[in-house]
């Protein structure tokens, strides 16, 4: 029985995943319906944040619902949001049991979804696969607890950890395979952020291409004084495809104004030394509903989240070439003098993407 | 049969493989003797160079080598040397059949060895598992051909590249497994080397811990000026684990007494710029007999045999940590503008090791 509810419960994880990028401020949650040993319904929160997947799954499975047992990545909700909870929704199509992966720690429902399935009788189980669970919906939790989002920080370099030559040439390091695969990731957060350097050097569009996904994620670029060249891919693009900037409070009302009447969101946030602070940053994006954050550099902006402890997950791609010591580092200053000082991440995987490598790292505990 | 073939034989290089390191400046080179589909006998070079690996299978096997087949990781030798070629031992042993991986390239041998055992009526095919062959006698084919030997160069860092911080702390970035495989990858060639910088921040004995081996590596240090503290670990054991110092025209005559007495060799080399230069350095280590170098740092001699597009193979070792961009470099300028100037490497393996990341790359054609 144990071994079913992890199947089901894989099942539910990996549709859930699905929303990822897409239904933010939401929890990107999945659910499995299942009658006897058949999958009755299947659903996932869809782009925006609703309906939820209970709400789908449970559409979908209509009167094979009665007596059925729901598998849920996340707690239901029980609170009256701008949908009636999902709690109640399980409750009404007449669910037998409960399987969920993890408890919500959002206030509103934490342990109440539980306690209102269990007052009409329905048999609750949770705790399956909430190690899986607890990392898919990190950044929700994170938006909830300390109100900023999860951040994956992405490095691609050389094999000794340069991001361009000395004179700024960068394209290309990695090749195909491993640009796509940054793609697929951009798709599955919330927002892609850089900082003004990167901005400026390489003139991207951050958008996800070539995957034919629908909803594009939003562009965060960190500029403290918005010099940001108004002739560039970003600039062209911001009414189409959301352009945030976060910029420090000194930044120059002209150009304040032109980013805004081009369509740009702008965020004013602190200021930590010569930087826009990295904590404040990622403040002001939980608060404007962000809870999947991908940082693609540079240099200064990864040193300053890494600096302040706020990355949580770290993909490399290191390409079998060097540049050497002239080259730009891809990690700026970050003033330590012994090693015990320095930001430690434990390896998930390491594994061959067409001519380089890609390793992915976790916040050590 | 082929198939039989290529299984004797990947058992041949295995054997063969284990000469790595302890017989230079002869190949290190395998030898299955199969009678019927027993093996009757099995040898590899001896430390030292000798005896060969076939004067060895073929002893084991006695009179049952008479109509087997003989499976050889590279051409048996047709010259007189210090011993009678083994192709003539073959030929004794009345063998029916010889089975070689690759021709040897030294011109006293090539394709002399199969004429011979032709010649006597014995059937030979060559070729099989040619491509590890190649690599396993790289070092024995580059000393041959161009008089310098394979040079595998390790890099262990930081994820940005880093091998200590701005203060000089070094130890440890990476953890015990990936150290215990340094160490027996320094076991399988024949020479370990640095250069001075390294030498002098570190302190390092250079030698195989723990692995219970009985021939240490030959120790080679770059020094220019020959400046290196004779209060150190490498002055400590010169008199028992080999040293080879490698040396400028200018070095202090003093200097050089000093350490020939404590039991150093010294090479002199010549200078290229400011630096002892590399394709020199590498022709006076293949002169004195060496076929496999492993160089383990630091950044400027790292940089100088990439410059000079003399490394084969390479060993990365990436541990989950940023030192940030004022840590030493893993590699030392290169002098690059565009990224087509790098030097590239293809990938071979990356996998877990311990908590860092093992990736090894070759030489791209």
């Amino acid at each position: 029985m144990s071994n079913t509810d992890s199947r089901f419960m894989a099942l539910a994880l990996s549709l859930g995943r699905r929303g990822q990028g897409l239904c933010w401020p939401n929890p990107a949650v999945g659910c499995v319906v299942v009658q006897g040993d058949r999958i009755v319904g299947r659903g996932w929160t869809q782009p925006g944040g609703r309906p939820h997947a209970e709400t789908m799954a449970l559409a979908q499975a209509g009167q094979r619902a009665k007596g059925a047992t729901a598998y849920v990545t996340l707690e239901p909700c029980s609170h009256h949001g701008e949908t009636p909870p999902c709690s109640q929704a399980l409750i009404d199509a007449g669910v037998a049991r409960v399987v969920a992966a993890i408890e919500d720690s959002d206030p509103r429902v934490s342990g109440q979804g539980f306690e209102r399935l269990r007052m009409s009788g329905i048999q609750v189980k949770t705790g399956v696969l909430a190690e899986q669970a607890a990392r898919d919906h990190a950044g929700f939790f994170l938006k909830t607890e300390q109100g900023r989002p999860f951040v994956t920080l992405k490095l691609a370099s050389s094999f000794d950890g340069r991001i361009a030559t000395s004179s700024g040439h960068s394209q290309w390091i990695t090749g195909p395979e491993a640009r796509r695969a940054v793609h697929a990731m951009r798709s599955r957060h919330d927002a892609v952020m850089v900082g003004a350097g990167t901005a400026r050097a390489d003139d991207p569009s951050l958008t996800v291409r070539d995957l034919g996904i629908a909803q594009q994620p939003v562009r965060v670029v960190i500029s403290r004084h918005l010099d940001l060249p108004l002739l560039s891919q970003l600039a062209r693009t911001a009414m189409d495809v959301p352009l945030w900037l976060c910029h420090g409070p000194g930044a120059d009302i002209e150009r304040l104004k032109a980013w805004e009447g081009i369509g740009a969101k702008l965020l004013p946030c602190a200021v930590r030394g010569t930087q826009v602070d990295a904590a404040d940053i990622l403040q002001q994006l939980g608060k404007a509903g962000l809870t999947r954050v991908f940082c693609e550099g540079g240099g200064a902006l990864a040193a300053s989240l890494l600096a302040a402890d706020l990355v949580d997950e770290l993909v490399g791609y290191t390409a079998g070439l060097g540049i050497g010591a002239e080259g730009l580092p891809m990690i700026g200053t970050l003033g330590l003098n012994r090693l015990e000082q320095a930001p430690r991440f434990k390896l998930l995987e390491t594994r061959q993407i067409g001519p380089d490598i890609e390793h992915r790292w976790t916040r050590s505990l």
